[in-house]
């Protein structure tokens, strides 16, 4: 949707942009709903169905909002400084707030276009920090790698992301250890 | 829902049971509303809301009858078995149908207590035949195992369902020879 001009439709925008944010990160993508984000934004819901006709469009520009900050600036040694980062990750997606809208990405992305997109986005931010954390690493000659570096996201986010989201419990520093250890051969 | 004697109920039940199950596989859980699963079932939006109240307890009924009938009756050798299940794993997450019942599954389960014990008997089920199938592997002496059985299906189905809905590309048999080689060592 396009930012309208007239300063009153600017901040009924925005709150229900938040309301709608804040809706999903509670309760998930069903709650976003026009109703309950009038509700919950203070405004009408002729207003909402204004802005957004479709609820969809509407759960899509809010998760617009979210970033998802993972493995951004990698530094030497880099296998610490992924145990932490892997870590912080498992820890983020034991939350149903930020495993909700990793899944709604995923799931949304199935049937549409807007979202596949803005998965896609995430996809190639997370693949390419790996990727140069990884190129640092072999460039300090800290790992001779075996793993393509086309499925570093999937081989290290892979599994955090499915221990959280399907057996719902933390995952062990063993686990981690063990994905970094599948990526090649790391020099003592 | 309990199941009504009356055969007429049974019958708009059953038919607005396989209505649901068809718009999420076609169409992913958000098109399964009293509106659209009547139409499709050829019933009034009354009958199905006399059924489900609630769109969500409907959506849970629906997928209670969709199998995910992954890595079933193990066989020796091990790794070729593994090899051919995980490439059939990553061929069925590559349509939009099975992945979106997965993600369904995973995503409501966050916030629904019904959808969480179906997710968890997924997880039980992909994980029991995975820790018989590396046992089988294990007694005949075609590995040596260093990964924790309880991290199986974490880094054999987490970096595949990863790929196929993340990256929305086909899996490649380099990446799954890499996750087969991870679990420890085999011997030739």
């Amino acid at each position: 949707m396009s930012t309208p001009t007239d300063p009153r439709a600017a901040r009924s925008r925005a709150a229900i942009l938040v309301a709608a944010r804040s809706l999903l990160l509670d309760e998930g993508p069903a709650a976003i709903t026009h109703q309950r984000v009038a509700q919950k934004a203070g405004v009408g819901r002729a207003t909402v169905y204004r802005h957004w006709s479709q609820p969809g469009h509407l759960l899509h520009d809010a998760m617009t909002g979210i970033e998802m900050p993972f493995f951004r600036e990698p530094e030497t040694p880099v296998r610490p400084w992924l145990r932490t980062r892997l870590q912080r990750l498992a820890d983020a997606l034991a939350t149903p707030q930020i495993a909700g809208v990793l899944l709604t990405l995923m799931q949304g992305a199935l049937w549409d276009p807007g979202i596949a997109a803005q998965r896609d986005e995430c996809y190639r931010d997370i693949s390419e920090n790996l990727r140069k954390a990884l190129a640092l690493a072999v460039a300090d000659h800290e790992i001779e790698m075996s793993a393509d570096p086309h499925d570093l996201s999937a081989l290290l986010v892979g599994p955090i992301l499915y221990h959280a989201t399907m057996r719902a419990g933390s995952v062990s520093p063993q686990l981690i250890e063990q994905l970094i250890d599948s990526l090649g051969e790391w020099r003592p």
